[in-house]
């Protein structure tokens, strides 16, 4: 038997659908547009693209998108004042700043400066604390989106087998606590676990979130289990050219789950779904309204 | 045959004489003495002799002990106030407040005010945030004296298996943590765990933090494994009184287990000693010099 394949795509035009009525309810109730600002440094290609989308999607949702570009060569000062003056702008409840920054600069630093509030990325170590700690928080877009999914095919996931296979602090360690706080027994795996194969076996969720193309074949899922596969790697085609990849063996994984996400078109497109999620989030909790429903983890 | 009995008491006594002899050094070398203060904010009488256990080890290892004691009646922000000078205070490296506080005072907001690099409890949501991100944190006491305990009996702790039961703030989540960070493959198990004996039995290292009396039997053990007994339960005796008890039913857990801690004297009297390299730790720290060798995670 084949498993389910989850559309992300269409999952993640769901989502957007919630948060634009979520956006159009705030304009109409409480006069207020939600915000999002996103600085770029430099003009790696990729970065160019992803905040393109953004800047698409956000106003596509009716929020206001806010776009800062500057030169490579900005000094971190500027970087740091144009933060500081976002921090304080009422109208922006979100922001971003496009990674990989210049070298003259630290990533590290950089989110430090953003006001966690408004932390949408959800790497300010004050939100991995709270997270950790089960506050009200900004989770990272990836992990919350495959919260979202998992939640969205099996109501609950009280009491189930989780395994995370990785522990990046962007993906493998901010979804086990999310899949702690919505009560599943979690095991975090990683390259130093000694049978990987067993421990993946025992789950009824994987998510495997490691950057190693197709590392996880179908033998070791357990017949129904439900596979997250958050991996994008891209491999040589044999008869020449590349293609993209999960941490998962699809074939071989498809015929055994009862529940897969391919990639590409499972996780990738759920995170930019999140970024304008938070964003609403970050934004109902500035003027002490009520967060918004199954946009949240 | 039985499992190899940790004796805490004689294990705190050694990380005391480990904290003695580097504050020894640190006064030998540099002239600085590490400072601990301890607020207490009325008349519990568990407090009480708890401070006084603190104010006591702190000075016999050689540091100085600041103890604040307000009555039960005292305004939040007269709390608030000295605190603020107790971060501000060169000679002060570790903070804590004894819980609980009066009934009109927050312990979150209280911990909140405390400068994350003197929390010495391990509290501020800051270092959660650190030590789920890998950096340089503050780690609750209790859970660091059980990475101490494990680290002492295996060496390095990389591919173990280990299950922490229980999900609390102050122990589990801080506990998964550490044991990550040492390359352990951790699995979270709690209340809502659907086979908590066979999640049990697949651990070489078992850490028990739930507060219910006696609720692992040995059977759930795997045989040679490691436990770690951090629950302190009191309960009654068939012949009147009462006694203490851990999470682990002992008598059979120490017929099957490899290495195991009674309670009470197994994690108990690491918590003090624990709270000492701490402020070590912190003193360290704030004087830019090196982590003190086996007193951190």
């Amino acid at each position: 038997m084949s498993a389910h394949i989850i559309d992300g795509k269409a999952f993640a035009a769901k989502v957007r659908e919630k948060v634009a009525t979520h956006v159009a309810r705030l304009k109409a109730d409480h006069g207020i547009t939600p915000g999002l600002a996103v600085i770029q440094v430099g003009e790696d290609p990729a970065s160019e693209v992803y905040v393109r989308n953004k800047g698409l999607q956000t106003v596509a949702a009716g929020m206001n998108s806010f776009e800062h570009k500057l030169p490579a060569d900005t000094p971190v000062e500027d970087l740091y004042a144009l933060i500081e003056r976002l921090n304080a702008d009422a109208a922006v409840h979100g922001i971003l700043c496009q990674f990989p920054v210049p070298a003259h600069m630290s990533e590290e630093e950089v989110v430090a400066r953003i006001d966690p509030a408004k932390d949408v990325d959800g790497l300010h170590i004050l939100n991995a604390g709270r997270l950790a700690s089960g506050q009200a928080a900004m989770a990272p877009c990836t992990p919350l989106g495959c919260l979202m999914m998992l939640r969205e095919y099996h109501g609950s996931l009280s009491g189930m087998n989780a395994v995370v296979v990785g522990r990046s602090n962007l993906v493998g360690k901010p979804m086990a606590q999310l899949l702690l706080r919505d009560s599943c027994t979690v095991t975090i795996a990683h390259s130093r676990t000694r049978d990987l194969p067993g421990v993946v076996r025992g789950a009824d969720i994987v998510v495997a979130a490691v950057g190693r193309p197709q590392m996880i074949p179908g033998d070791w899922i357990k017949p129904g289990a439900t596979v997250i596969d958050v991996g994008i790697n891209r491999i040589d085609k044999p008869e020449g050219g590349t293609r993209l990849v999960g941490d998962v063996e699809f074939a071989s994984a498809v015929q055994v789950a009862g529940v897969i996400t391919p990639v590409p078109g499972g996780v990738g497109p759920m995170t930019i779904a999140c970024l304008l999620a938070n964003t609403v989030t970050a934004c109902c909790r500035a003027n002490g309204l009520p967060e918004p429903e199954g946009l949240t983890a």
